[in-house]
């Protein structure tokens, strides 16, 4: 298969964890060994802890049952930090992964954060070949390909770059000041009323988001009528997202029981832009808020559930391009991009 | 990676071709080499032409020089049947594949129809394993299994064994008299109307459906209202399918195009179970047809724009089960069943 072939499997598993890895850009890898068998798929999914590059390490070492067995014997049933990690492969790695091929969708980093450098650990393994969709172009991560040519390691630029600035759009919007975008849970005849139109499995997900966001925007009007909590109970539970009310009137019953989750902070204005503030938003809401979407709302999610209902749809007059789809137990996600809006930072 | 990958990747491949493979069924097949690589992922894509298997070998062997000089040398630039190049597999693969894996989301075929059996082929390889989703439970087609192990090769059934079932479930019911389908094509908030609602690429491939289908039912008021040809110009432009129209009225303007479309047949019947009598039925329509949809139709296959709108929903009643869903241009489809009637044959 072609290397646009095993990119495009990097790629879709980084939309997986999408937004969940915020700060950090969302970033898959794949391994192949050096027969061309996949060894593993992998993604970042969360700030401060293992790069998508470690993940797909670990994962192709497991393949191998030495390996296996000494990992087992350290780790098993505690745990651990990316960077323990890190060095654990660095002294077992035993050149299993020599002459393998790593596919990533962004340029691995050279520097050591709250990871060590993930350019280094290819080099040390001596990795034969790493693809990469787009250049890391950051003042501190990027340079990785550098430390591996000079190192003999073959290094291939630019696949699937679309797909590979797609990906990683949200990440630069909010390292510029800002990314918002929309979820919607919908049916897949555009039903967003009803309570619960889509799964649990999906409404986790979102709880998931709203424990990495720094502001969530809903509708006055949607607060009124629901009167939501919007926690996080089916994620950890913890870090609920400030709320950012929007609504010319100001007095809301503060029963709502939005307002009386702990370690929250409840904004209600009519500035829009109030949002701005902050770095990672999402919007919620229905019919209202899709009507009165502001400009900078760049991106929406939308949940669908397949199952049919007779209640009128949302209406917006909204070109949307499809960058990404997803299915999750039944129901499925699309990631979309405003077509009327110029996002593009590229 | 598991055997479940693998398969997964054969019966997604084997879903793009859902339909038209008629009265074949749908199958796919993924081939990985002795250290296992992928080398192929291909399906079986109309009656008449190869099998997947067959499709999925030759794609393998074409990675090798050797093999593809020769292939091309004696089939560039002309038509070939799957017998010749099957033949011709069997004369030049040099055991190139010795020791490879396929996975086939069906049994190998036994016997000898247009195509000569893929088990015997799988066999002469010498083909170390055959994953198999679903056994082949036909008099004439099945056994393949047996001619494989009875000649040393490693034979697993049942991987991904209810996808297998939702594959090729269209194939069974068609097989027992009759499998009817709804194609609807709507924006993601629910907009059927409005013409030309989905992309080419989307239209181009329902095209290509109805130039198998043995009947396209469609509702009366849609013939009076949009004035349809239901052609197949963006297929071949043969094989345009014969029309049922759906309606208790019999007079219809006949300068409506569809009535001077060559090599077709117009039925105009309230009786919508004259529908059965053909075995390949698809529905098309608009909201009156999905509220009055009957109850034989079991599957509805949707294509999706991603541009939203600002008319009415289609409004129904109807739990659905997702089943696949596939990207086109940028368009979206999905394959989708009726959660309340029981099409489920085994
Ligand atoms: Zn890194
Ligand atoms: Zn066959």
């Amino acid at each position: 298969m072609s290397d646009e072939f095993y990119m495009d499997l990097a790629i879709k598993e980084a939309w997986k964890w999408q937004i969940l890895t915020y700060p950090n850009p969302a970033v898959g890898c794949v391994i192949t060994d050096k027969f061309g068998k996949i060894l593993s798929i992998q993604a970042h999914k969360k700030a401060g802890f293992a790069h998508a590059e470690l993940n797909a390490i670990l994962t192709a070492l497991l393949n191998f049952s030495e390996f296996k067995t000494k990992f087992e014997m350290k780790f098993e049933n505690r745990v651990f930090l990316a960077s323990e990690i890190y060095d654990f492969i660095l002294n077992n790695h035993n050149y299993l992964l020599e002459n393998a091929t790593a596919y990533v969708t962004l340029e691995p980093c050279s520097h050591i954060g709250k990871t060590p450098p993930c350019a280094n650990l290819l080099k040390e393994l001596k990795f034969k070949r790493v693809v990469i969709s787009i250049k890391d172009s950051s003042d501190i991560a990027g340079g990785g390909a550098e430390i591996l040519q000079k190192a003999g390691v073959e290094v291939k630029f630019g696949v699937l770059k679309d797909k590979g600035d797609e990906l990683i759009e949200p990440f630069l919007a909010w390292q510029n000041g800002n990314f918002s975008f929309l979820k919607l849970g919908s049916s897949i005849n555009g039903i967003l009323k009803g309570g619960l139109i889509t799964n649990k499995a999906s409404r986790k997900k979102v709880h998931e988001i709203r424990e990495v966001l720094d502001l969530l925007v809903i509708g006055g009007n949607t607060v009124r009528v629901d009167r939501p909590r919007i926690d996080t109970r089916l994620a950890s539970g913890k870090n609920p997202p400030d709320v950012l009310i929007y609504s010319k009137e100001r007095s809301f019953d503060t029963k709502i029981p939005l307002f009386s989750v702990k370690n929250r902070e409840v904004m209600i204005t009519s500035d829009i832009n109030q949002a701005l503030k902050r770095r990672l938003v999402m919007f919620e809401g229905g019919d209202g808020m899709i009507k009165n979407l502001p400009n900078f709302v760049t991106h929406l999610l939308i949940f669908f559930s397949p199952n049919l209902g007779v209640l009128d749809n949302f209406k917006v007059n909204l070109d949307l391009k499809l960058l990404n789809l997803g299915t999750i137990d039944g129901n499925f996600y699309g990631w979309f991009k405003r077509s009327d809006t110029n996002c593009n930072l590229f």
